[in-house]
């Protein structure tokens, strides 16, 4: 069988990045990754252009009819575009369709959660769906909960995660009971090779997961595998919505200003995971995921125990600044 | 096994009356009407009374409290509310999660139509709709194409249709050859009644449908079954086009002016069903509906000839003035 042809957007980025080591690894595929005409002579680039990846460099701002061009014999385009541009994807998706690419993969890669209303970030994803569904154009959204690379405690006293984390944490939020869908970030590519050669999956949602954990666990199983005790700051509910309070009034304030973007992201998150709780496998599949589980039975998810101990043996990669 | 109790909401209209010949005929149902109490003294609901129907008098736009009382041991809330209040049913979500209702059917029963964009009556379902799923409300979407009853043309020389016609219809739209869901009024309730007792069908989309017509196909039908020679008004797509344009300047001038929202009704409907195509079973399919003549074929549906046959008869009974 030829190779199915894939575009990948935001190769460079920590999901991007998975996507493309999955694809590659699983053999099946012929990549070609987009990249902005700003960023062409990137360092990342080069090195992805080394492995025999084809780079074609196009604006996802520019003309419809490029970005018609540059899909034409395209499988399946797969998008990782950055959390701040998810509308910008619209054109991608308008040409796609024009082009007649198979398979249409919007920018998701994130945890469950509501199409409207909870999630300033899963609203916009929801214009893009919107916009895709308004085209007729076949597609796949694969959502993954939350990485472990971002779910872990560095509150040890040996300090001895420190290497791995895009920030400090030792929060437990509630009661601290709350179960999250979590998954491998160097999963989430394997799982992306998966899904996008399977006809089940068309026109549907998916979700990948390893463990589903609350923080109470998570923090017992760190505390299990390091034989350290952790600190923990309880953040209360009332503390969470206040936040989601503070960030809504100001980024009404200075809607252009990135970190109260951010801002916004993380308490949206904190609200969602841990205040109403949405990130678990039975609402997904209210809310009509396919639980990828079950559709791969062989495959073998990196669990979050794994993940510790390869924690402990100084063998992660911290995830970049490109993550919210 | 105990009778299913249902709460029914808006059963004095066209839809509602549909939904309760239903429920009452499939002899499962424990039917209740929920009626304004402006409309408790009406003789419409005096008649429905009669027939042994508990009538529970409430403002669905009071308060909460009220609307959890009510909902009390409902099995299944049903609501056919008219087109102009869409939004109103978001408090009888609310109280239905509260009072452990196990399935809200809210008020769809129309084309098939993507989420957003399209048809400003879709978008205000499509609130509710998301309303619902993040009250994580196990729910049911029916959708029903479009009726017979609002289907046939009338433009007859000898003008015998005219008695069951709601306004005197002789259009065809641009070629006339984009097939649409269509469905016998009277069918509605009997598809409820089986699709509101079934698993299968909870928190999913589901569309009915007794034949997929195209309006050449339904003039032909007509012809045919006549013996007449039927005129035809040819509008073109840019028609379509421009009256949808017209309908949304109007509706901005004077958002508060019914007939204006009427004018945009008609304009969306035209603008979705003739020139996007968009109410098709295989459209219907990829946004995710599952296909009733599937679920139940054992379902003999009224069909479009059928109901031709009973135009002729003298049968058809005009709808009331509430569709749009």
């Amino acid at each position: 069988m030829a190779k199915q042809r894939v575009l990948l957007l935001g190769a460079t980025g920590n999901t991007g990045e998975s996507i493309l080591n999955g694809l590659l690894e699983h053999g099946a595929y012929e990549v070609q990754i987009l990249v902005r005409p700003s960023s062409a002579e990137k360092p990342a680039v080069k090195k992805i252009a080394e492995r025999g990846v084809k780079v074609v460099i196009a604006d996802i701002n520019g003309p419809i009819e490029e970005l018609v061009s540059i899909q034409k014999g395209i499988d399946v385009t797969v998008s990782a575009i950055d959390a701040q541009s998810q509308l910008s994807q619209m054109n991608l998706a308008t040409a796609a369709k024009k082009a007649g690419v198979k398979r249409f993969v919007p920018c998701a890669w994130t945890s469950v959660a509501p199409p409207e209303g909870v999630m300033i970030l899963r609203d916009h994803k929801e214009q893009v769906y919107n916009h895709i569904k308004r085209l007729y154009l076949p597609y796949t959204v694969i959502d993954v909960g939350f990485w472990h690379q971002v779910s872990f405690p560095t509150s040890l006293p040996s300090r001895r995660f420190d290497y791995a984390a895009m920030a400090p944490s030792n929060e437990v939020h509630g009661d601290g009971e709350r179960p999250n869908i979590i998954g491998d970030l160097r999963d989430l590519g394997r799982w992306t090779a998966r899904i996008i050669a399977d006809e089940r999956t068309l026109n549907k949602y998916v979700f990948t997961c390893s463990d589903v954990l609350s923080e109470n666990q998570i923090y017992s199983i760190v505390e299990e595998l390091t034989g350290e005790k952790l600190e923990r700051n309880q953040i209360s509910y009332e503390e969470i919505e206040a936040k989601v309070k503070e960030a809504k009034i100001n980024g009404e304030k200075e809607p252009d200003n990135v970190m109260n973007r951010v801002m916004r992201f993380k308490a949206d998150y904190d609200y969602s995971k841990y205040l109403r709780g949405d990130n678990q496998p039975e609402y997904a599949k209210y809310l009509g995921y396919l639980d990828a589980r079950e559709l791969y039975p062989d495959f073998r998810p990196i669990t979050f125990r794994e993940f510790v101990k390869d924690l402990l043996e100084g063998k992660i990669v911290k995830p970049h600044y490109d993550f919210l």
